[in-house]
């Protein structure tokens, strides 16, 4: 498939990802309004859709229909968005703007941001739970819980944002770093791409092909992400670039040096890709999407 | 049975609560320790566990085992702890105190207390869908993590502080309180009685009345919490009383009169009982559970 073509499939796959978002929030005039609004402002503020881009692509590639990942994916986007409303308020990593918009406690104060948060990250077990797309066995959803669960939790991304927190300011030791980004961004994007799997019911040999990619992807996406806070500027950013280095914050280049943090992630991205070998061509939208992690550039 | 042996039975099932409490949360030794410091500390602050008993008590009224139940009522105590800490930041009711400690941002600061919250309330999805009292069918298991997820969403216990939040200050009409109360409250404790159901397999019959008992408990729970808060003690509250007062909070009989409120009280305690008729002698845990929400100081 030509790269035109995938673009274009990908896009295809992100508005069936926003309509599902939009068709299973509340609707904004649910009371209390507020609350709704604030929740979907955040989650339509252009974000990239990578989780759930990640959870459709892992499903394809294991044999399963898209519409049974498609739960999954949107409970990772209302996910993923919390994680960024909580992450930038004041107590925490205070920030001003997002995605080039100010971020939700901004433009609708504290409170709401901080419930909304609680609200997109309830709402996420409810979508999981509430039957849409319920030709699925009830084993098979739980799994998904399950799964989505452990990643975010304080084993998982909460407790990434916690060590995150905690190091500012401070040298960390290489495996510190590592931990703290297998956590803070790893488990969600693991959980991403193994809950496509589980959808689709994919075997035991399929889920760890997903599962290898799965951790080298997200190590890779890290890396990158840090790479362009200090090489992208803040109109591709979309946010203040040099950030983390403002925050004092340990980074993969400011730990291991910017040349192994750019030939790291080319290795790990290559490492991904070869872990999908086994599932043949079926894993070609999950190769794309790794090198896309590689050239990315906001 | 003598209220001595009720006493004594409602000891030993928040033993076994707080015994599986202990279990299913991660070590305070794990990483971050800081945040699962603060997440202990919250859960283990002497909390009555109120929505446990109940939802023990229903599944025993639908003659279901209670470890069945166990999940669902450490489930809801980690929830009902996530939005104790959360309603205490300083951006929400700003609370120094709960339960005669200090609450948990005044120990751990308001960003640990944040990601305690929401490590607390993910962590409940996990209690719920990780096989622990796995003989239960995975469909019943899903079912109860879909009412769970919707009573503390944003149409449930968030909404409920939403709008407690943006009344602040404000005359409300009596519906508009009641909606109010319907929310914070009301329906996790809801959900609590039917989940207690659920687990047991109980039929739509039996699951009517728990719904109808379930709806004018947790009314009458919030009218006496509100009454308390006007006529209790500090020292038996455990909190500042009089707080409701101070943040110009409306209350059950701030909008309705402190006699209504008492005289409300009994008749929906009352209606709570009667609704418990077809269960039989099944029911006499949860009529006792009525009287001591009747009953109750603090």
């Amino acid at each position: 498939m030509a790269e035109r073509d995938l673009v274009a499939m990908l896009g295809s796959w992100r508005g069936l990802v926003d309509a599902a978002l939009d068709r299973w929030l509340p609707p904004q005039t649910d009371s209390p309004p507020k609350v709704h609004e604030a929740m979907r402002y955040s989650v339509f503020a252009g974000g990239k859709r990578l989780r759930p881009i990640l959870a459709l692509s892992a499903c394809e590639a294991a044999g399963g229909p898209l519409e049974d990942a498609l739960p999954a994916a949107v409970a990772l986007e209302l996910i993923h968005t919390y994680s960024l409303i909580h992450d930038d308020l004041p107590a925490m990593d205070d920030d001003d703007f997002r995605r080039g918009r100010p971020t939700c406690h901004k433009v609708y104060g504290e409170a709401m941001a901080i419930l909304a948060g609680d609200g997109l990250l309830t709402h996420a077990f409810q979508v999981l739970s509430n039957g849409a797309g319920s030709a699925m066995p009830a084993a098979r959803r739980l799994q998904i819980v399950r799964e989505i669960a452990e990643a975010a939790g304080s084993l998982g991304m909460v407790g990434g944002q916690a060590m995150d927190i905690l190091a500012e300011g401070q040298r960390l030791e290489p495996e510190t770093l590592l931990a703290l980004h297998r956590c803070k961004t790893g488990a969600l994007i693991r959980a991403a791409i193994r809950v496509g799997g589980i959808a689709a019911g994919a075997g035991a040999e399929a889920m760890g092909c997903l599962t290898r990619y799965a951790e080298k992807v997200g190590l890779a996406f890290q890396i990158v992400d840090d790479i362009l806070d200090i090489e992208g500027s803040t109109e591709e950013m979309g946010k203040t670039a040099g950030s983390d280095l403002r925050k004092q914050k340990a980074t993969y280049p400011s730990v291991f040096g910017m040349a192994t943090a750019k030939r790291d992630a080319e290795t790990f991205l290559g490492e991904a890709k070869a872990a999908l070998g086994p599932l043949g061509d079926k894993g070609w939208v999950l190769a794309a999407l790794a090198d896309y992690v590689g050239s990315r550039r906001s």
